[in-house]
């Protein structure tokens, strides 16, 4: 049995392995035919495909086709799964009609719908072709789904069964299928028209009279999801209830397909990254050795945007060139009270966005959170103001100056604490992902509001 | 069945009728005893424990214990699992030790293990001893592991069953038994001093033939865990080799547990939503109805940090006092200069911490993302800071002032490059969590050089 250590060790150390055995055979495309690459394929055979993917992404773009091109043809399709968007567009560029498409005939439909949004149209249209009907059908319908739908997510691997037999026909059953689909934990119980009717855990299955019928024993008020659920919602779901399977139905309740809870990881998981990414102004994950045009184009709306909101503080500053002319320290000293605005903003916002995903927060509690939020600003204006106050007169000499600093810092600070309950809940009532906008308009109020707070106060006082 | 919708939609309209239900009641305290709650306390009754929890933790301290207290006494113990850590500390504060023992009694031990360390000294000490010895010894080692090891989130749910019976014998055991653990999806084979030897899934339990053996059938290749095993790596080894239950055995291979998916789920999520809190710098999940007083202590470290790398900005600007006195413009740029090479250190360093925890980027790459991460800046530096030179003529009429611009955004966009790959590998290095404190460190190396490299340049250049 292979214990945690082992494949926690192995990832690195294939990782190392992989590379020591293509420096050795050395980089030069020329002489690719020449060498014996025999001990790498192996090692590579004996990797599972999530690993395998994992060290492709690891490599720059010549040694990474070069693995490719070693890795056996009918790995491809499984492991095309497990790379990164971007990685797999680097994989799929290197490989012919023909490679693609006995590729793709290891898949399943569901796994095939992932990966068509990547194939060229030729391949798509000739892999259409090559499935039967039913599975056409599935292809088309689930690539009909948007990629934050149930319908992109769920899979076809269902094992249905009648509620009028019994158990130990049902067990029957099972023995002569033979095999059942990766977890399945129940089975889904339909009349003859596919329509749902319950669920047949398996861990009823076995424990049960088996005189007794599938009724008997089924579960009837099951989650069921339908193909146009945000898959958010579902995958809400199932952290809620608990789910390692769940039936998908359409409006008619007929039976469709499922959502496994392995898929449910994934597109949570692929969410979590996409929110980081975001948050950070990346378009969406990058490969490592993507050229640096590409990054580029990844990066520069968030760039563009931060350079807008730069200029209009830039302009607030402009305003107040003659008070600072007048008092240069008010230069130095400014930078400060935006940068903590920015920072405590953020932190109301992260709690505030937290709460409506978790639904928690809404318009019922909108002032009360207010209330408090201004609250804890004012003590923290006080308080950091306060030492703040100290050092500038220690730099200065000037204890007006303190004074000024100490009512700007507690006021940016109430203007972020405002603002960093406001503008999420705003952007989530106009449908938009409060997690990603709402740092960048908090940073712009409170960058520009700082100056403008800071040097108002110091024109009016100072001067 | 009850589908997706209903369960979404209920989930804020129970919330909505509990508010109303409360309103209608009146807040008064004295007033308590003279209502009927019975109404509120049905509604409370049919909900799942989950949702009990999200409401209580959407409503304010005194209505949140009203509500707590028409919760049935035997749901306590459910509920208290599911809120958030400082909502638990709420009630658990209302609750006297009679009240803590009975809803602790509802619990399994490895529920327990999560409740405990939120329950006074002398009440944990009582439920030790109502424990027999079995249980008292496994809640004595889940407590000892630490929180982020597989120990602390394993069960003790473990069906076991000896390699040598045939699978007839072991389904007429399971009937015997008469019910399964939730999310069983396989069962543990060990020997008389059970020791594991291997896993027999519930899916080959069905369909083989019922004369073959355990050991037969069974997968002896199983993904193991020790309880000391770090959670996070336990967590992508069930993404990768998509689990749902893994035996988890001390170093003699001895069965003493398992993780099952749900309980990683809900690992993955309250470390995500950690990751949020501590990169907006709040040191844990804030009860939205905490004191100002709580919420300020549990904020003071970020902002204290910040202060200090804003001072120091602020003291490089100091130095340039005599530089900004002749060209007051400089005030009104250098912010610029300074927030545009944080946002894209920022969007390095999310790359790299992304790389990290994939265990793509060390030390073997680092060079060769640093190259690539330098030319990317100079491109940026290059338009952005183009576009700067044109806009800064534009205000002040001084094309030297543009050029000076113009380098001082490329070098600073550089050093954020730089920054950004190598502040994430060293946190990596020495330890800690590099997704947490790099911004902050990114963030004062590009304000306070950004500051200087600007303010240098000019007074070379322009005075």
């Amino acid at each position: 049995m292979a214990d945690l250590h082992e494949y926690k060790e192995s990832l690195s150390e294939n990782l190392m392995q992989v590379i020591a055995l293509l420096e050795e055979y050395g980089f030069e495309e020329g002489q690719s035919q020449s060498h014996d690459y025999s001990r790498l394929q192996h090692k590579l055979d004996t990797l599972h495909p999530a690993d395998v993917a994992d060290i492709l992404e690891a490599l720059p773009l010549d040694q990474r086709l070069q693995v490719w091109e070693l890795v056996k043809a009918e790995r491809d399709g499984d492991i095309l799964l497990e790379v990164s968007d971007a990685v797999r567009q680097s994989l799929i560029a290197d490989m012919d009609s023909h490679e693609l498409l006995a590729a793709a005939e290891q898949l399943d439909t569901d796994e095939l719908a992932d990966l068509a949004p990547d194939l060229p149209k030729d391949v798509l249209q000739e892999l259409l072709y090559s499935l039967d009907a039913q599975n056409r059908a599935r292809l088309q319908s689930a690539l009909s789904y948007s990629e934050d739908t149930v319908g992109a997510i769920m899979d076809f691997d269902i094992v249905t069964i009648r509620e009028d037999v019994t158990l130990e026909v049902a067990l029957r059953y099972m023995r002569r299928i033979g095999s059942l689909p990766d977890h399945t934990d129940k089975l889904f119980v339909v009349d003859r028209d596919d329509i749902l009717r319950g669920v047949l855990p398996l861990t009823k299955l076995v424990v049960s009279d088996l005189d007794a019928t599938v009724t008997d024993v089924m579960a009837d008020d099951a989650v069921t999801f339908h193909p146009e659920d945000i898959a958010d919602e579902a995958a809400k779901a199932f952290e809620r209830y608990d789910l390692v399977t769940a039936p998908v139905v359409d409006a008619n309740n007929k039976l469709v397909g499922r959502i496994t809870v392995d898929a449910v990881m994934d597109y949570i998981r692929e969410e979590t990254e996409s929110d980081m990414l975001s948050l950070a102004g990346l378009r969406e994950e990058e490969d490592f050795f993507a050229s640096i045009w590409k990054s580029v184009q990844n990066r520069w709306a968030w760039l563009a945007i931060n350079l807008v909101t730069a200029l209009v503080a830039s302009r607030v500053i402009g305003v107040f060139e003659g008070s600072i002319e007048k008092i240069v320290a008010l230069a130095a000293l400014m930078p400060i009270v935006a940068g903590i605005g920015g920072n405590s903003g953020n932190q109301t916002t992260t709690m505030i966005v937290r709460g409506l995903a978790l639904g928690q927060v809404a318009s019922h509690n909108m002032h009360s959170l207010i209330t408090k939020e201004l609250g804890v600003a004012l003590l923290n204006g006080l308080i950091w103001g306060g030492v703040l106050a100290i050092i500038a007169y220690a730099l200065y000499g000037n204890y007006q100056l303190g004074l000024v600093m100490m009512a700007a810092m507690t006021l940016n600070l109430m203007l972020a604490a405002m603002m960093g309950v406001v503008i999420p809940l705003y952007m989530n009532k106009f449908g938009r992902d409060p997690a990603v906008g709402s740092s960048v308009l908090i940073t712009a109020v409170t960058d520009s509001g700082g100056f403008l707070i800071f040097l108002g106060l110091a024109t009016i006082f100072l001067l």
